[in-house]
């Protein structure tokens, strides 16, 4: 392409500081280093962890920032060294990467990859320490490497899944955060079986796609548990077939889960990440066979409790991330699955507003009005 | 045979009260009643829990008893409905059951039957409610359904395994629990893959049983953990090629493990019950694929606690009970295991003594010197 090689002038989101509205500037995106793609971005979306280091409440702030992590795009160019992908596929960027090279890449249980694992405080590229985004030549910061708030952005090469070119990218680029994470945690590690019963705690975008992922495993009932009894409703369209608020009864909402199912869920997943919840789920899983699984990033300093009798009696506790989705190697089959209509996506997209209105979807996701809302860039 | 139907009597170890050394007595034993079989028992062991509810401390006393439920014999006669069993088989008689038509028993997963399920604190049969032994008329207690300090005792079917009839009881008998119990820890629920590590906690007869399935799975490192460095040199024999003992640190012994292994094993059993043993067995594990398994059950006030990190970056933790076999369907294949030559239980067998002498058993026992002293019945 033309611009291979030189500086790209476009308009990117930028957060000046903490929880101020972001800003449409012109900035400067440098060419790609070695095993670098810089990427043309055509939708992004916004996922709460966005809306969290926006905020960035008892962190060390990293600002100026570009944010943004759920998008989809065409390559424009890639670094040297970059064998994989070039100029005009269709990819989408992750938040963590798979180097392919290092032991959790290595093994087929991992996708925690070493080099390329999630870092939130980072903001600079691994190869050089620099940032690719400059206005006036000062430099702005990137975002969990992904950076997707910019009509251009610059990403390493192990951050990137190329996935099916017919695929439309308005759609599938939730595809690169939170639906993947909760659809992963019950497909990819609660794996519920045919007729099994699923308890689902906590009913955002994250919650709903592990109950789409309970609805595509068959489960015959899936019981949504959340503090806000408006949720159900929306939560029938994902398959959920009872819901539980924990502030109708006077008893631990596990106990009124046992009684509910003769004595335990089979599955349950824990999106919510208080840790009360994390315990209620791993506690009203069967014993003999259940297992929990945890999604939901609690405070650092919530400590899990339990009796462990309800480990001794075969109950199962697990975390994931990323829904144990390797990002370059699982990401374009999870695609697959939503071109064979087998994975609904579109019962995510609730809103969608022209990039240069961005702040509108800050807006409705701190109301809590929008699962996930679509910006299409060059609007 | 003969004695079908009628009373036998016989030798048995009773135990009268808390603590108190055994008294060799003659009692009568009733004949088996509906789903029940009368065994004649030729071997017996010692487990740490005959010697736990003899000592009964802290308990609802349930004496006089007849304990023991790690014992060989062969069936003598049926009650009404048994089916399964016929005089003259082999059974290895076990302290939980498997009934065959609870929801646990038709799960594939889980051998915690509804049923027949452990219950420390019943000292009749299930049936009737009542005590098949009796001494000059006044009913002397079952102990977890075997109570095979007994030359004859009244077991449910259910709670016998028919085992190949060449098979020898003096060898075999000791598969009934604590053996199983952790070879059952390892290859079934840890699962370990061959060239891996794994990390045992507690090098009693239960952890040396998870350290042989550790050998069994082919699994390149074997790191045994304990307090008493003279259990290495005997570990040894079933595969320990580390050891570390915690004391020998002042730093918590997950993090001298994770030193050790480039970040974690990948698999931990915990066959201690000390609390804060099952807390390092869990944080000791790998990252992204790391397993592991509780066995040892801990004070029932004790309280596992650990930060959800530790999940949410793919660690699994599980519990087993009786090493996940279904008594009746699996047991049979793990002496099959015994009589292929790959398992070998010969090197758990430090002692034997008289049945007469049993006392002198619990006193091995409680100085820590056998593993596993077996007695013949008729001695």
């Amino acid at each position: 392409m033309a611009t291979a090689g030189k500086v790209i002038k476009c308009r990117a989101a930028v957060a000046w500081e903490a929880g101020k509205p972001l800003s449409i500037e012109e900035v400067e995106v440098a060419p790609p280093q070695a095993m670098e793609v810089r990427v043309k971005i055509l939708y992004t979306a916004l996922c709460h962890t966005d809306v969290y280091f926006w905020e960035a409440k008892g962190q060390t702030p990293v600002f100026p920032r570009i944010l943004g992590h759920e998008a989809g795009g065409i390559v424009e160019s890639v670094g040297e060294g970059v064998t994989e992908l070039a100029p005009g596929d269709h990819v989408l960027p992750v938040f963590t990467g798979e180097c392919k090279e290092c032991v959790h890449c290595k093994s087929e249980e991992s996708n925690m990859c070493d080099l390329l694992r999630i870092n939130v405080d980072r903001g600079v590229m691994i190869g050089d320490g620099q940032s690719r985004f400059t206005i006036n030549g000062k430099p702005i910061f990137h975002f969990v490497g992904t950076s997707t708030f910019s009509e251009y952005t610059v990403i390493h090469v192990g951050c990137l899944a190329k996935i099916n070119p017919e695929a439309p990218l308005d759609k599938v680029c939730i595809l690169s955060c939170g639906i993947s994470t909760g659809l992963g945690a019950t497909l990819n590690v609660a794996k519920p079986t045919k007729g099994s019963t699923v308890a689902i705690f906590g009913l955002g975008a994250v919650g709903l796609a592990a109950m789409e992922g309970a609805r595509l495993s068959g489960a015959s009932r899936i019981i949504g548990v959340d503090l806000n009894p408006a949720k159900y409703e929306q939560a029938k369209k994902f398959g959920c077939t009872d819901f539980v608020n924990p502030k109708d009864y006077n008893k631990p909402v596990q106990e009124v889960l046992a009684e509910m199912t003769n004595g335990g869920v089979d599955r349950a997943v824990e999106c919510t990440g208080h840790i009360d919840a994390m315990i209620s789920a791993f506690e009203c899983v069967h014993d003999g066979w259940g297992v929990a699984v945890l999604v939901g990033v609690p405070h650092k300093d919530a400590v899990f409790k339990t009796y462990p009798i309800n480990f001794l009696s075969e109950r199962t506790l697990k975390g994931t991330f990323f829904g144990n989705y390797k990002p370059r190697t699982d990401l374009p089959n999870v695609v697959e699955m939503y071109m064979r209509k087998e994975l609904e996506l579109e019962k995510f997209i609730t809103h969608s507003v022209p990039f240069s209105q961005i702040n509108t979807a800050f807006d409705l996701m701190l109301k809590g009005e929008s699962l996930r809302c679509i910006m299409k860039m060059e609007e």
